[in-house]
């Protein structure tokens, strides 16, 4: 039998993955599973995204190009203007199949193999993937729930910067922990940036989804670090469009550029039905994002609140995107997520959450954490908590 | 400034990337270019796909799943059981964002950093982005426009086989080549993949665009290397959906399928949309298909019969594909194609070709050559034949 790739055999199955066949037999069973494991929100795709999509009038759904279409790059370019950055224009954007591509465009650019990326865990679990797939070696920095997982202390960082360093990866506002960096913190990462000569890829996807009047600041504030910045968007989480697959990797280093353009146009072209439906999203889209930012707020809200008067049960409240990191009173939360699909229910419901382990480095350091995205309407979210409290109880005395 | 990775530094530009600046050039002075340089046919895209897409009553763009929703999935494996598969089930597909990422799949399970693939040369020019993603060398054996490109003897493939060849890459019906494999070609393919263990990787995205009465054989048909091959499809080129970003990975191995499934699960879901049109374009194709290829058929029988009538032009008559490799009477056919757009026009027209340079592993045995894809209707295709002839007359007195 033929040999299989080293990087195949080293890439992380997450652990949600594992799960995912005790859920399809739970619901084999009849049993209702809410899902608080996944980032996929029930919020409805903007009207003009779908209509976009309903009335085109194309006879052929022909290769867009490398880089993106000219039409939706200049939406993008407009929209990065109301943020403010005005000096940008439509050749800082490579139009990608989602975050992910932009990532592993991000990724290859930079690194060779047995490259290092520092990242704050814990940590978006797919980053693993992406490093994986390009055999990169990922060195985590730990944040904690206590401090609601603010951004490490810069020493922290540095004692780990080798010569094999090439990039920071932040999430901000963070998955899976909804933390959001300051104006402080992130002119810290510039810096070091700059010193040490790497590059900070911040993963913005999420950056609309901020709350209490908060608002992200992104990467591009600190333009003395303009060679050292990848930005990673996406319209998934924007828009609720995680199908459509387009985001878009942005930087102002022509050198990152042109280099980064030349692995869009081995892959020939991004999604053409998504950059229409993204274009249209696009347009007078402020009360859309208004309006779920304000169900996002509401169902954090409750969330954090019903999830802290559970014994045992430690929540941060999050400052944006849509997940909490929550520490649970059970000894592993991989067998207890489990348990959950295979062993509990409650007139014929059960709950799906994530298990934390994957979003380290080192596994164990998740062992009592579980990530709930609050994607679910208020009702479902109420009705998974309480089968979430429920469960505990009888898991813990089923082991006493 | 940050360093750019190796593996981008030696990621190869396509000679035809470099003439788009020239055509836009020439585009922005009024010149009408024809592009018989790409692989874009101006064929509609069925009704049914378009419709589909149209007709369609998502309330959310909502993630597939990694490994491509099951609707479409069973679509697919009912597609192979049409061919004689029928022992394929849904499990041996992967849906991927075209051809391209299931190319990237098939690397990435199969090869480490400086391993080997083995590619029959002239090939597609693209498999030398894959190869440079992934840090991978492509070893070339080369055919000969003498033969019509047949497969080369098998002493030539096993003198390029080393401890670190992986796989063997074949595209069939070929691009640029237009060449179709017979089954005794093939059945060498699969024994010598037997013989050394490794994995006859088999892009056969042209399946159905075969000519005079001939039938595509598939890698498929040899059970016994059942764990040794891998199936590239694509929708882009079978329905003129370029754009839609629709194509699987398809393998019998279990052992190759469960890794690849772990680089679909990193970038989490393939597009949704395009699984929609394509899941509507396969039913009841037979006639789409079939006017389809009388189209080419006429198309190629138009184009090499004008094209052999060129003093100096030797163009061999394509079996499969929409491609013709064309040798011409030129010093460098990069230089001529630069000239073409840059120099030439004939009642503001001109027409856009791709040199061959970059289809092979050393340029040099390209540079008399360009690919010409009969990818536009009769009459533009006899008015560029048209402007090649005066050109290619004009260029070589410029030069006496």
């Amino acid at each position: 039998m033929p040999n299989i790739s080293e990087r195949a055999k080293k890439m992380p199955a997450s652990p949600v993955r594992k799960l995912v066949p005790f859920a399809t037999q739970a619901k084999q069973k009849g049993i209702k599973v809410y899902h608080l494991n996944i980032g996929q929100p029930d919020i409805e795709t903007p009207q003009t995204a779908l209509d976009a999509v309903k009335n085109n009038h194309l006879k052929i759904f022909e290769y867009a190009l490398s880089e993106g279409n000219l039409e939706y790059r200049t939406v993008l370019k407009n929209y990065y203007h109301s943020l403010g950055f005005t000096d940008l224009s439509t050749d800082n954007f490579i139009v990608t199949n989602g975050g992910s591509e932009a990532l592993n465009f991000a990724i290859s650019t930079l690194c060779d193999d047995g490259d290092e990326i520092i990242i704050p865990e814990p940590y978006y679990a797919n980053y693993n993937g992406f490093a994986g797939t390009f055999n990169i070696n990922v060195v985590a920095v730990p944040s904690s729930i206590e401090t609601g997982f603010a951004l490490p202390p810069m020493e922290d960082f540095e004692k780990k910067i080798t010569e094999k360093t090439r990039a920071i990866i932040i999430c901000n506002p963070g998955n899976p922990t909804g933390n959001l960096y300051t104006q402080e913190e992130l002119q810290k990462l510039a810096d070091i940036a700059l010193k040490h000569d790497i590059v900070i890829i911040a993963d913005e996807v999420y950056r609309e989804y901020v709350y209490d009047g908060n608002k992200q600041v992104s990467m591009l504030e600190f333009k003395e670090a303009s060679e050292n910045v990848i930005i990673i968007d996406s319209e998934s989480k924007r828009y609720s469009m995680c199908g459509a697959r387009i985001g878009c990797m942005l930087t102002r280093s022509k050198k990152i550029r042109n280099a980064a353009i030349l692995f869009a146009q081995a892959r020939l072209s991004p999604v053409l039905l998504g950059q229409i439906a993204a274009t249209a999203a696009h347009i007078d889209d402020e009360n859309y994002i208004r309006a779920v930012r304000e169900e996002y707020t509401k169902r954090r809200n409750l969330l954090v609140d019903l999830l802290n008067e559970i014994p045992g049960v430690v929540c941060p409240k999050p400052k944006g995107a849509f997940y909490c990191a929550v520490e649970l009173p059970v000894d592993d939360t991989e067998k207890f997520a489990q348990w959950l699909l295979e062993k509990y229910s409650d007139n014929h419901e059960t709950v799906m959450v994530a298990p934390m382990g994957g979003f380290y480095s080192n596994p164990e350091l998740g062992k009592k954490q579980v990530r709930i995205a609050y994607v679910l309407k208020e009702d479902d979210l109420r009705r998974s908590v309480e089968l979430l409290k429920d469960a505990l109880e009888k898991y813990n005395k089923e082991r006493e």
